[in-house]
């Protein structure tokens, strides 16, 4: 980062967008920089609450999972459905946390092809530890009241739906 | 991605919150976790519009940066500060776009240890052909509509102020 602004870039864009090419897709440009910028926000301040455990908050997505899973351990493909991410990226975070002892790789009894990964009483310690700073920190969300951020789940849940993550129920 | 889920996965990841770890934290868990989401499914489609062009959204934006300059040309240390991204991201991005003709580095006039990107003619109608694509189809945001845009932008500026990318005014 370069240096604070004395203007909101999104608003000054929206200006020139306005200016440029009319006002209809104006909405959509600033929602879309603003999801851009907000996880870049959330994803570094995440990290930097997670770094005592030596994860990345993609990493402790993956704890997570395992951690309430009835069995403590999962196919690596039903993860990567669950986590909304590629098989390669499932791939590569069980290996990391495999590295650090939190979870083992197991061959699935039924089906010898099949992978699951498996939380480690170190996994479930480190799963409890994060967690509970990171709800103290409230996801590194602040200055986001409560009210904002349910709205932000209901406004985005659309979205989510139309890239096929779930069934509209 | 393995498949779709017959229920949300963030609903049914704040159904566990609340459960084992109480109310508090649950609207800001969600939140984080839209947020994740949202931005991976929003750059996989704007990296497909903008596929016809070679481009990237992160190199789209840094072009139409310099598009809308005064002189067509800006230091990378100002473009960081625009972008809200680090000057190693910014070189990154001017190199790739240096190599597809769409800019060119040049020495500062006043200051030769500083580098300037100046957009090329060849930049300017990318840029526009680029931006007449992105506008037409929302910049992907569909199926929200324009007051939904409006209220993400809305919500997620306390943050990004937060950040330090802007003072308020």
């Amino acid at each position: 980062m370069s240096g604070q602004l004395d203007f909101d870039p999104i608003a000054e864009a929206r200006r020139q967008w306005d200016e440029h090419w009319g006002p209809d897709a104006g909405p959509s440009m600033v929602a879309v920089t603003s999801v851009m910028r907000a996880y870049q926000v959330l994803l570094g301040r995440l990290n930097d609450l997670l770094a005592p455990w030596d994860l990345t908050f993609p990493q402790y997505e993956a704890l997570l999972l395992l951690f309430y899973s009835r069995r403590g351990s999962l196919p690596l493909g039903k993860m990567g459905a669950r986590l909304q991410v590629h098989r390669a990226s499932v791939t590569n975070v069980v290996d990391r946390l495999a590295e650090k002892g939190l979870v083992e790789r197991l061959a699935h009894e039924q089906d010898r092809r099949s992978v699951l990964a498996q939380i480690t009483p170190a996994g479930r310690r480190v799963a409890r530890a994060a967690t509970k700073r990171l709800n103290a920190e409230r996801f590194a969300t602040k200055p986001l009241g409560d009210t904002a951020c349910e709205q932000l789940f209901e406004l985005m849940r659309p979205l989510r739906a139309s890239a096929g993550d779930f069934r509209e129920s």
